[in-house]
């Protein structure tokens, strides 16, 4: 047995260099527990000249992938480059070559599933992707491993931290979105195009890559419902506290007997949970499995260090696999092969939850009635009901807002279809979903 | 390479039922992760003819040890009779005979830590413990895998699901600690003899054990600083939450400069942190890493079907070890044992942080002065200060609590020792720390 496992990384960005800085600092410590050293031999990077201000010493660096690709002596490599086509040749091509892959690419997960997890599936080499979810929690290992035991009932979490930063600021600064998010970009917990975090693409991955893990299936990105929480309003903060409640950026996934029902969108989340408690850039996952019951995992979801954290849980756990056979490793996504199965998500139509609903409506008489005889039609029943204005101005538009009893998405969606073109209704209805 | 994995299971009460139920209705999918089938092919136990309501077809049931210790089908030993001598007698004789154990006991895991990891780290068959913290919650797997690549810094945690039901109780009810311990006990979540949950020997195995792991090391139980939840009073709880923090029931560990520091005892929490919404039976530890960072992990700390969830996981990847060489399996303490040491834990006397102290005084001009005037003396620093008394009865005592800045335990016992002499003080003193 050789003495060391070599790596190499493609990427020297921000967790790149987290993993540099981790092997330098903790390399020795890892040495005592993996019982060999672990060494990044090679990096490839489109600028090898730049200065970046850690310690490179003994890593070759170049700009041609082939350097890594085709170097026989490395066992392990490492994909922090993102995106999706360059990192998809990288890593299809390495596993390929039977050599070990590490990755924390989400996007390509979530959007390539079947065509990266076939690889990992028939490589030899081992396939590595705690860092692609929730930075330093480890929710993968959790599920395919912890939990292995488990039948899988729901997931569901905080996993963009931009999103609960933004409205964790909302909620106790009282800021707008806009202020908020700008807040967020000057402190680095929003990037200058926010756009995957805000609109939720970035959970939806996640929440992908989680239900393939957790439902032992490939299910289609593409038909994941997504909604981000640009349309959040301070209103809506201030009225679901005075409900009970805060907003949170959730996504959710649940198997049961219909089907299986999965969603990103902004959340009303009991103020006593402990989902609740997670603010700024923090993630957190809940699991329900049938034995191990409601658990939740937190920590820090993105950054350099916790992901680089996270890549060097799945090195280390590699290279000990890499002496041995590696049916000693458990799956990719836990199931053994021939039991994997393409599964569909239910559509959005389909979900039954509660909601709440922002009116605004002229202060009229009648209006009250015309709301409620048009949920009353579409099968909405009314839980609480308040109305809000700052001023009372007779003439001006007020807030009505109106929390339901569970109901059918669609119907919802019938209703305020219905109430959006009533001439009382000045501007369109908000919903946001509620976690009963 | 055989298509089933044979277990000999000791115990059958809570949670080895639970391990047989959990085979029954999850063996299909358990099998579909592993590649192979889980089942016991033996069970022993004191009384073999009670009934117990479950199903245990197939499984040849004795009150004969041997008859799993020498049964050479047998690849696996679930220990769950839990106590210390007959317990460590079927480890160490499992062990011996190159067969993998699975176990759920604290109390030998951390009173004998050294001669069963040694057993373990030389034994051909694999160890796994990860249902002996904290039930269904993977923190062993978290520590010894997941943050493998860090050096763990702090660990701390509710993790003892009884008294902190007694807490949360008292804190929600406004109950005296007897009222509330009477009520866990009644709705089944204290035993008859709750001694070891409520005086915080049951946390403070756990702890020991999450200590050895994380800092890869023995430390000795007995110089572990313990004290349990039966002296808080509604008073304290009261006051606390006035200042902005909850009394939990916290086992902490941390490596600093000077040393291991480690205790369990009850502390002041913050209201607004994660710990502060782990409320009931539920368990929850924080982990600290140099590069991962601050996490934390939250689940049913006990009971059947959650413990249960934790011996399958551990049965599960010591199923797939079995066919390959053992290096791929992480060593019981994580570290390889040639650096295992023997480490002290520091005497609670080092301590410094923040103190919580309810002196009880006669209602008398100058009682204020002599208090603060022996605390300053003692070095200890002086946060805030308030007076409580239901109604104000001249003559009669009054509490006085005063929340210290950061103060070394050893100055804040000679001041209690030196207060507590005072002739204006009633009843002893009660000191609280404060996790700051």
């Amino acid at each position: 047995m050789k003495n060391y496992i070599n790596i190499g990384l493609f990427g020297l960005g921000t967790v790149g260099k987290g993993v540099v800085n981790q092997l330098n600092d903790n390399g020795s410590l890892i040495k005592k527990r993996l019982g060999r050293e672990i060494r990044i031999t090679r990096a490839v990077t489109a600028n090898p000249d730049k200065e970046r201000g850690i310690d490179l010493k003994n890593i070759q660096i170049s700009n041609k992938i082939n350097d890594i690709i085709n170097d026989p002596e490395i066992d392990i490599v490492v994909e922090l480059i993102g995106g999706i086509d360059l990192a998809k040749s990288i890593i299809l091509q390495s596993l390929k070559k039977g050599k070990s892959v590490v990755t924390a690419n989400k996007a390509l997960l979530a959007e390539c599933a079947e065509e990266i997890f076939n690889a990992a599936y028939t490589s030899k080499g081992l396939f590595g992707y705690e860092a692609s979810v929730a930075g330093g929690i480890p929710i993968i290992r959790n599920i395919r491993e912890s939990y292995s035991g488990d039948k899988i009932m729901e997931i569901s979490g905080i996993i963009n931290g931009t999103a609960n930063y933004i409205l964790s600021s909302m909620s106790e600064k009282n800021e707008t979105f806009l202020s908020a998010l700008k807040e967020a970009q000057e402190k680095g917990f929003a990037e200058a195009d926010p756009t995957f975090d805000i609109e939720g693409i970035d959970a939806a991955h996640k929440l992908i890559l989680l239900m393939n893990l957790s439902f032992n299936a490939i299910f289609d990105f593409k038909s994941l419902y997504i909604e981000g929480i640009a349309q959040i309003e301070p209103i809506d903060i201030e009225i679901a506290d005075d409900f009970g409640y805060v907003v949170k950026l959730l996504g959710k996934a649940r198997d049961d007997d219909k089907g299986f029902e999965a969603r990103v969108h902004p959340t009303l989340v009991n103020k006593n949970s402990i989902l609740a408690s997670v603010n700024g850039a923090f993630n957190a996952v809940q699991v329900m499995g049938n034995f191990v019951g409601e658990t939740l995992s937190y920590g820090a979801g993105a950054g350099s260090y916790p992901t680089s954290s996270a890549v060097l849980g799945d090195l280390i756990q590699i290279g000990r696999a890499l002496s041995s056979s590696d049916t000693s490793s458990p799956p990719p996504l836990s199931f053994q092969i021939e039991h994997l199965r393409k599964k569909q998500i239910l559509p959005i139509d389909e979900l039954e939850t509660e909601y709440y609903l922002r009116f605004t409506v002229l202060d009229k008489v009648g209006v009250l009635a015309s709301l409620t005889k048009s949920l009353g039609e579409n099968n909405i029943s009314i839980r609480c009901m308040i109305q809000k204005s700052k001023e009372h101005v007779p003439g001006l538009p007020v807030a009505v807002v109106i929390l339901t009893h569970i109901a059918r998405e669609k119907d919802i969606r019938a209703a305020i279809n219905e109430i959006d073109k009533m001439p009382i209704v000045t501007s369109p209805t908000r919903l946001i979903r509620i976690d009963p």
